[in-house]
């Protein structure tokens, strides 16, 4: 389900609109084109990207349109009416190659690949940014705080602090990443997703004394009710009043589930509540802990023995935090079957000309060594060279390989099974066990090794010796 | 126009239903409630804020609601029929006192005051959170840049690398911060704003000829074009071959309107570019640059004599980095008529009790000089009180003041008259006008100064000596 579902042909740059209409008075509307998603930079000083947002791209593309009041504001824009009457009919016929959704993509890999006519390329172009980018962040982000919660229970708290209704999407990754649930209920109703909660301050606060807050809240959730137990004192009242609301359910037969930590030092604070609570005999009364958590903070806690059954991570988690924003770019590398190059100033935001497949080959355990970006024609190579250091190669001799990139749609129809974002994150656990752990470390990971396959670096150079003919 | 248009009642946290739902069972959700928004922390290390996404938070209130699909999802995750059914006319109905949008905003200040029945204060906590905190984070940002702008050009090219759909309360929140136009036609067709676009690399990449390239579009647009000009070689190819381009317009009695840099140093670039089109005779040519720019970097470009006549601002602004969430939080601070109090494990976490207002006292030359935090039947005060440190005082004398929380919404009706985001910044510009500089630095601004009255600071005093009472 999609919350754009009017106006969906506006979600663009204008650029993308005044260029489509100059091909459409160049005559060049029908010439074909491929573009390229890749991004330069894994987020988060990390070792790796989960790629995300494939499913709602394909949904939205196959709605992409323009109304008529669309197309009146376009023109007041000061577009040109016998484009804006092309514009009527338009729909996205193209095709689409795509790793899958929850897929481990590194720098430089065409993840995606997009073909069509020149036109319906372009408009695409910021939508799919738009998405790709931002859901490949979070769900990054998610599975880098899954890899240091282990089994326990990780939820996503971060609507209210969440980049407006980019918060709809966040949620949507972090499932994929890796959260088990989500408390953005939006999401949970638009995605099929778990939902969670506990209780608020206010609730604390609404009442002459705490215990009378918790209370009632247990007798109204007998069975679901966890205490937040620091809106006064964490361990002198909130903690006290927690065990004795705990006994008193169980004498009516029912379990206080937990308590919620979610100020002050949590390290601290879960163990001398775990001792409390088990004083108590309430050892199965969990420890939640949520304040400004992120992948640095849990793993701390962990090192110093903090008794937590679960966490509630919020604005660091939904707004990516301190990335912001994954760099991924869609670049022309083929125009009416000839490949396309950009030079640029900088020489790492040079292009990788031709269409280009993604493989990736496996060592005899089954664990990701590298991966190659072959021209869609090759099938076996032997060697693949760094994209920039040619010098630099790899040998892969007979090693498996799988090719990541597979047709995703195909004249504008979506071709794969719609998936929940938690069989989605099934898809990521047997992929995340595959990358050995050395790309997994926070601090300076090893680098995995993408390279090209011959034909595509003499592609390369080949163009870059004829650019002076593009020049002048 | 909002693009929430549907299921609006389920954009909350699940434990604000459950939570209602507790209120509703306890027979307490005719208790009326007192909520207060407030912020903690500067972003970005600056000095204010400059307060955002009032009129699309109210637009979305008066929405408010839950349709038959939304109620059985509901179930489905657990609430009961009879609240439920409670929840099937649900309509919000409280009154609001805010500032004005466009107003500039510091720490712990109570820019809203929502008064209502528990229930419905409750279950908006999420929306208004969402909404206020990122397109403030927004506005503050786009503020902050045009500040070391001046009078130049300053477009929003961000949408490719914003949040998702939170790209499109980015461009309404750069507009008020004080961007010019917005790339994002989606916004622009939503909210009335200026749309603006150059063109991109794969315009000039799908020609044999950079020159073609130039001179196709140049005819197609010959009064709007922007030619991109670092896809081959910025000085060799691109600005010569714009340069020729400009040459034929002219002879066709039209003008070129710029050139953008994208790449490469863009000091060094925009001076010898200079240099080449005022010796061509060129000197309207306007240069444009964009790439990855912010506030630090503008200014750097500018004390090096840049000549830069506009910026595009992408994934810095859009996504506030490197705050990327205003800490924005909505507390409780009087229920059925009695002050609120929440005390916390962290001190600075400490909310103020009861129903206040914000008054600004301005000094002779009508400055701003200190901000009081007043209950709001107090009329003249003379004297405010640190909220946190009671020692230090300011003595406000016979100073001129305004109050800035008034009534926007009464029994959920919208009271204020709609305005554009063009709008909403003209009266920024002239509060901006009143912030003293010291407050404006990027590094170690002064604090300005906000206080609370004598009132305020009894009310907690009073509370904080009985808070033993609430605890057992």
């Amino acid at each position: 389900m999609q919350t754009l579902t009017q106006n969906t042909g506006l979600y663009t740059d204008f650029y993308e609109l005044t260029m489509a209409q100059a091909y459409f008075y160049s005559g060049k509307q029908e010439e074909t084109s491929t573009f390229d998603y890749f991004f330069r930079t894994n987020p988060y000083k990390g070792g790796y990207v989960v790629f995300a947002g494939l499913q709602d791209l394909l949904s939205i593309l196959s709605k992409f349109s323009y109304s008529d009041e669309n197309l009146a504001f376009l023109k007041k824009a000061g577009l040109k009416d016998k484009f804006l009457n092309y514009l009527k009919d338009f729909r996205f016929r193209g095709t689409i190659y795509s790793m899958k959704e929850g897929e481990i993509a590194f720098p430089y890999e065409p993840i995606i690949r997009v073909e069509g006519r020149m036109i319906e390329c372009l408009l695409i172009e910021t939508i799919l940014l738009n998405y790709l980018n931002f859901q490949s962040l979070i769900a990054t982000k998610a599975c880098r705080i899954r890899s240091v919660i282990g089994d326990k229970t990780f939820a996503d708290f971060g609507l209210r602090r969440a980049q407006g209704l980019g918060g709809i999407h966040a949620s949507r990754a972090a499932i994929i990443g890796g959260a088990n649930s989500t408390s953005n209920v939006y999401a949970a109703f638009n995605y099929g997703i778990p939902v969670s909660g506990t209780q608020a301050h206010a609730w604390v606060q609404s009442f002459e004394k705490e215990i009378d807050a918790f209370r009632q809240y247990a007798e109204i959730n007998p069975d679901t009710t966890v205490l937040l137990v620091d809106t006064y004192n964490t361990l002198k009242s909130g903690i006290p009043n927690a065990i004795l609301v705990a006994k008193e359910l169980e004498k009516k037969g029912h379990k206080l589930v937990g308590i919620r930590l979610d100020s002050g030092d949590l390290a601290y604070l879960s163990k001398k509540g775990r001792e409390m609570l088990d004083d108590a005999d309430l050892s199965y009364v969990q420890i939640f802990a949520s304040n400004q958590l992120n992948e640095y903070v849990i793993k701390s806690l962990n090192e110093q023995g903090a008794r937590i059954d679960g966490y509630g991570v919020g604005t660091e988690l939904v707004t990516g935090n301190d990335t912001g924003a994954l760099d991924g770019v869609y670049k022309l590398v083929e125009n009416n079957n000839k490949p396309c190059l950009k030079v640029s100033e900088n020489v790492e935001k040079m292009t990788l000309p031709g269409r280009k497949k993604v493989v990736r080959y496996l060592d005899k355990d089954g664990m990701f060594f590298r991966d190659g970006i072959l021209l869609v024609e090759e099938d076996h190579i032997n060697q693949i060279y760094h994209p920039f250091h040619s010098h630099k190669t790899t040998e892969l001799g007979d090693l498996t390989f799988e090719v990541l990139t597979q047709k995703v749609m195909g004249n504008g129809e979506i071709l794969i099974e719609e998936q929940t974002p938690n069989e989605i994150n099934t898809y990521l656990q047997k992929r995340f066990a595959q990358l050995p752990d050395e790309h997994k470390r926070f601090i300076s990971p090893h680098i995995y090794k993408v390279g090209v396959s011959e034909k595509v670096l003499n592609l390369k150079n080949e163009m870059l010796k004829g650019i002076h003919n593009k020049m002048n």
